[in-house]
């Protein structure tokens, strides 16, 4: 108990358009740690303050976006336990044998109706963060490696029938609602933030009428400071700057959009305020949208809502 | 599931030897909202981003420290079963009535090995961090005056047998073992940071041969330049410093330590990295409790080890 | 000497269309501390840190923008010599009573070629700072009111002839090239930053056909976490931001353009690098002018070059 | 005029007892930028955004402290005009021909009551601060190099008659008061901090019986949260630290103190604030020495009046 089943988000399978620019991009620039590749060509990172082996996974492929997300369990018995009640809940699952990717147990996979691959998982090999487990330093020279954010935070996702993925994640899964954002017509949900824990989300989504797309993957900063540092690096690469830095009025945390040369969205994101199962769900409007994704500018961006991979 | 059984610390009851000094400090220096007084002439407190009425409890006596320490779990069923639990494992419990404290449900109320009333609980009333749950802003006048903490964060406790503690809070309460601090001799522990969630501690506990005191109660800040801003508010207001601003070791978060009117030690602190269940503890060799106690002093002040309430 | 001639920009009178909106802006937004006002209705302000009696002075008028700005000079003596030499260099000069603003001392005016007028003056009243000058503690809750600027920091204007406007400031009064854009003919400047201090810009200059315009006023923050607190604000009240916050490629200062109700623009302003006399100006070419103004979005917003007041 | 007369802090030639360690200590864990040996065997530093071809100048010696502090002057006549009326003062000037510090011009050397050897010069190759002077970045990968300060800003001597010092440096060398310390007797100065520009200080002194001494040299970081990742990097190279991370009164500047292998203190210091020669001195009491110095811990450590170099 206090935290059980599903743990957090562990890895997201990311197309690229040409593997060497995704490489450069995702290790030098975004500074993450190349961890291995494997005979079929993949290429694996994990952040520097990660312990499991993986959590990004680039794939070349001739399209852009996400081939699946993961989120790790606590344990076998609850990887079991799980994907029985996803069976029992009516969903289709299939088993990914371990090591299909590398250091990576077994993975339940099945498709979610907005859409999109999830899988769950249980075993991943510890790596280690490059620090040792007997009087560490607080941080090694990758944290200051490119943009080097702390972990893989979370998604968002676009699809349809987001109310559907809802009931699942709460009632299958154990998440819970933390925010949303009304349509125009003052009760449909256009987006929903879900938590398996105390971060503001550990998964989102987007009403959107083509499924399985992704808006965007996030990395987690510890600073606003580190997050000027991220925009600075940036623009010292070259790397298309969507919005930011700036504040969501979403889970308060602050934030840059940037796309990968792939056109894959990315953020780096910091803060938001820590809720808990037991908070009332925030509500933004549809007059206040605008503020409730963007803070400061207090007005959607056209790409925010039609721009995704 | 996800986040289940004990979610957080939720209150603490502490002693002050003036009540007026207590209030002014609690209120007007550290910059909690106070909520109520009872008929027992207790004094309510809570951080300004906290939901629930009250987290901190002031209660005049003769002699400080404190009387006891909460957790909020996660509803009804988890409380029965809890407590259920606690006894099956051989702990004598105890039911507060709902009320007892202002705005908050029936307790249940155990004694730990190491000499201190610990109390799980399910209710406590939302009365709102004074944002709307509609289209909030992300902060309010309240998180600029004085210290301002968003949340009780933690407490550390002094007493014997802390083994017996962790064994409890693991295999009963769910928690798990973040760091801990080795003795002289290489393998038993002097202190242990417990996590029921994915905080780097809910509560720690150092081994200490009088039972039931307390070192301190901890208070969450934003940013380390909330810390400076902090340290700033003591001196302006003459808070006795214990240490700080400056880094901890354990858990990387950066802190001060300072002592309330009744000597009450209280920590600001923020930061620390987030560990989950699947995680390796970390351990701190007893050549090295310096520095992992204050990562930049290297080494211990007498009052750490010696000063409790 | 070391210090000597022209100081700092000490104060500048700004019309405004509703005095009461821009009174509320200047003090409750902004957060100047309101300092006095006049026979003619003109309403004084200052920075909480500022030690003078005023900074920003507001007029109602029928058309937004700036009457004068003003540089305080280093004694009376100081501002005797400097009306010599401006007279010597062609340049009208024109005496303002002692005490036609409130207490500031006489003021030598006049017009630059790009149609602003500037004044000299060497006294004003020390109101301080709202420490005292023995044992002062290191900010006060006026540091807290509002979006809370330190000073007054320097002023961005347009118009024609800047290379003129450059020889005179340069040549007469002491200060020098810190940074210039060049236009598309590559040996033009496009705009120009001067300093007679090591702040990286006490009056900036922009080419443009119509004369005396204001492109901002710009009020000195003192850390990017104060950026973001002043961009939260600027949201909380409505204020319309232009962009913000992120950095200038120029000076590397951090940044947010905002505007007034009367439509005149607002710089809160974070950094920026400390030149001295001796260092070679840097050069912006036109190709780059975007990432020089903003370093983030590495393109000039169509407003930074058309409107202005 | 503006900035005239004497610019800043040029250079500090420094003794240490073991060059190996001193260079280590200052390249890889202070993070300057080596620039150069000289036939003597001297090394030569400069911060990352330092333009001059040096700024510390590390000699091997028997015994730690500093050789010489010396500032750069505006141009050659002003040396010659500075080197005339130092002599019409009364001071006895040498002149240290260029070139006998790598790439610096000429010296003008004169030792003050205080029993320290000041040096003036006009010229010192500009190397460039690692971005070009066209289309510069912000920053470089140097500014992440170890603790990385971007600038030497200011020394600490120690020595007698300080109140002729401070006659000297305010007459002859148009510096001016910031702050001062009072003993006991309430006249007479402990301690003053001198500016030439509007630094809070670009010298200070305290009155000490043995002439000649160093009790800081100090590196100007840009943010507090660069002054956290400073304390860390000491720790992880087991800096001898004085105190800090913390804030003194005096200057309202964040601070860390600690020691380089041989013993000689250097400061890693942020902020404070921005005076000019018109403001009026801030005086501390001899009662609040302590918070004038360490704002935060307000009292002073036995260290800081008695260990110099």
């Amino acid at each position: 108990m206090a935290m059980t089943g599903v743990l957090r988000p562990g890895h997201m399978q990311l197309r690229v358009l040409d593997l060497e620019e995704g490489i450069n991009h995702y290790k030098n620039v975004l500074g993450l740690v190349e961890t291995g590749r494997d005979a079929q060509g993949r290429v694996y990172f994990k952040a520097w303050d990660e312990r499991d082996h993986n959590s990004l996974i680039l794939r070349q492929a001739d399209s852009a976006g996400m081939d699946f997300f993961a989120f790790k369990v606590a344990d076998k018995a609850t990887l079991e336990k799980l994907d029985a009640d996803l069976k029992a809940y009516g969903v289709a699952t299939e088993r990914i044998p371990a090591g299909e990717l590398l250091e990576t147990g077994e993975r339940v996979r099945f498709m979610i109706p907005s859409g999109h691959a999830i899988e769950l998982y249980a075993e991943k090999t510890d790596v280690g963060n490059g620090m040792q487990y007997v009087n560490p330093d607080p941080w090694t020279p990758d944290a200051e490696r490119g943009i080097a954010p702390v972990r893989l935070d979370h998604a968002l996702l676009y699809g349809p029938d987001i109310e559907k993925v809802q009931k699942l994640f709460v009632d299958v899964l154990g998440f819970y609602l933390v925010e949303r954002v009304l349509m125009e017509d003052g009760k449909t949900d256009l987006a929903i933030w879900l938590s398996c824990s105390h971060k503001a989300h550990d998964i989102a989504l987007v009403r959107h009428p083509e499924p399985g797309k992704l808006h965007h993957v996030s990395f987690l900063l510890e600073s606003w400071e580190k997050v000027l540092r991220a925009a600075d690096i940036m623009s010292m690469n070259k790397v298309s700057i969507d919005i930011g830095p700036t504040r969501h009025g979403v889970t308060r945390g602050t934030t840059i959009y940037a796309f990968d040369p792939s056109g894959n969205r990315f953020e780096t994101f910091c803060g938001g305020y820590q809720p808990y199962p037991d908070y009332a769900p925030i509500t933004w409007t549809w007059e206040e949208v605008g503020t409730g994704v963007f803070y400061h500018d207090r007005k959607l961006n056209e790409r925010f809502l039609t721009v995704v991979s």
